[in-house]
């Protein structure tokens, strides 16, 4: 039986990502506040991720939660990420939690990691010889209060696997971009993750078997300071793409 | 000179054991939402906490601030804690660092690190032959919402901190009793912090050097599953008491 999966966000560049590969694996139910278009491949939700009573009707009968949507921007300010960020993943959680779904894959990002990016590591830790690697063990670091907003979505994401046995998986998603790495940036390169790599990690997130994790959303770049380990290991993530290749 | 520090939350518990030794010490500018009474050893602020106006008049010339302030509940509903605590925190801080305070003293809570306390470790943890300890680096696993709220604070103090540069400490304080620890809960008596260990620890995050830190605020306890490396270590904090004292 296909699994049926709300995608909150399913409009933006994760989201296109997502279904660009996986539009047919399953039974999608697509959130967001813009419409994604009439080709959007499956029943669609226009609202807002604070409303409770339309999230509670989107994840109502669902086995699994892709929790994407917030504001993605890196310099947003604080009122939009305490409400967007903080307050929307409080919402979907809660409401995915009280609806009996299993399972919920949160789009974290690298920001939330970002001060350990110091003037004096930089940039030598996007280099290949460098072999410092962040692992998700650690307590983070967020460069900025986007950053901080999606730290504390892993804490809500925590908060509700122990209290109450929802499996979820939070994925600090690096730079995603289409086609090719980004060019003249080496942060961007060791942290760039492709499409098809992206569609690939949120389709292990829906098939593997975990309690609560936090992995890296990366491809298998040459240049990286983030561990691929715990996606390799835990949720069988096989990244096929590397920002090197295309030096 | 003596010091100025601003005392946020100052008619609470914590305060008042911090007002109860250290009144004379430092010049208090005691900030809460009620009237800490007309004997209140400083000068008194009576405002929100979440009102950036008033809080910023409040930083105004400070040397320090200690951030007790918040909804104290552990069953504290979402919306109160995203309001008081986890925005109300952003305000304080924001509105300290534009002042250029120099330290910050954030009253964090064990509630941050609650779901450690999981159904087959307990009741074991609390005893003095168990040797599991935290100290702090583990990534939180926070056991309420409140809880949630207070790790959060650690977060925006981690930013404000690598970003701002401002010296933070957050205290997870534990089970603060006035005279004698809880009587017939191991609980409390593994994380009790006692009137005077808790004014002599917030006077040691007033003096001591650091740049970003997080202790647990428990007195010398027999039973405790968290350690006091970290706050000896670099506040030189040297409690006292010892709930197995008063057995």
């Amino acid at each position: 039986m296909t699994m049926e999966v709300l995608l909150t966000g399913a409009s933006g560049h994760v989201g296109q990502a997502i279904l660009g590969d996986l539009s047919d694996e399953y039974q999608w139910r697509l959130f967001d506040i813009e419409h994604p278009g009439e080709e959007a491949p499956g029943e669609v939700i226009v609202g807002d991720i604070t409303d409770r009573e339309v999230v509670a009707e989107a994840v109502a009968g669902v086995d699994a939660v892709i929790h994407l949507a917030g504001d993605p921007r890196r310099d947003a300010g604080w009122e939009s990420v305490l409400q967007n960020n903080i307050h929307g993943t409080y919402v979907v959680f809660d409401a995915a939690v009280n609806a009996g779904v299993e399972r919920i894959a949160f789009a974290s990002s690298n920001h939330a990691v970002g001060a350990f990016e110091t003037d004096e590591r930089i940039p030598d830790i996007y280099r290949p010889e460098d072999t410092n690697r962040l692992d998700g063990s650690e307590l983070p670091r967020p460069g900025n209060l986007y950053g901080v907003s999606k730290a504390t979505g892993e804490l809500l994401g925590r908060y509700y696997h122990d209290e109450h046995g929802v499996a979820v998986v939070c994925v600090r998603i690096g730079n995603l971009t289409e086609g090719h790495p980004p060019r003249d940036y080496e942060r961007g390169q060791a942290m760039w993750l492709s499409y098809r790599d992206c569609a690939h990690l949120f389709d292990r997130c829906l098939q593997a078997d975990y309690e609560y994790l936090i992995v890296f959303g990366i491809s298998d770049n040459d240049r990286r300071f983030y561990s691929l380990e715990p996606a390799r290991t835990y949720l069988g993530y096989e990244p096929r793409d590397n920002s090197a290749e295309f030096d």
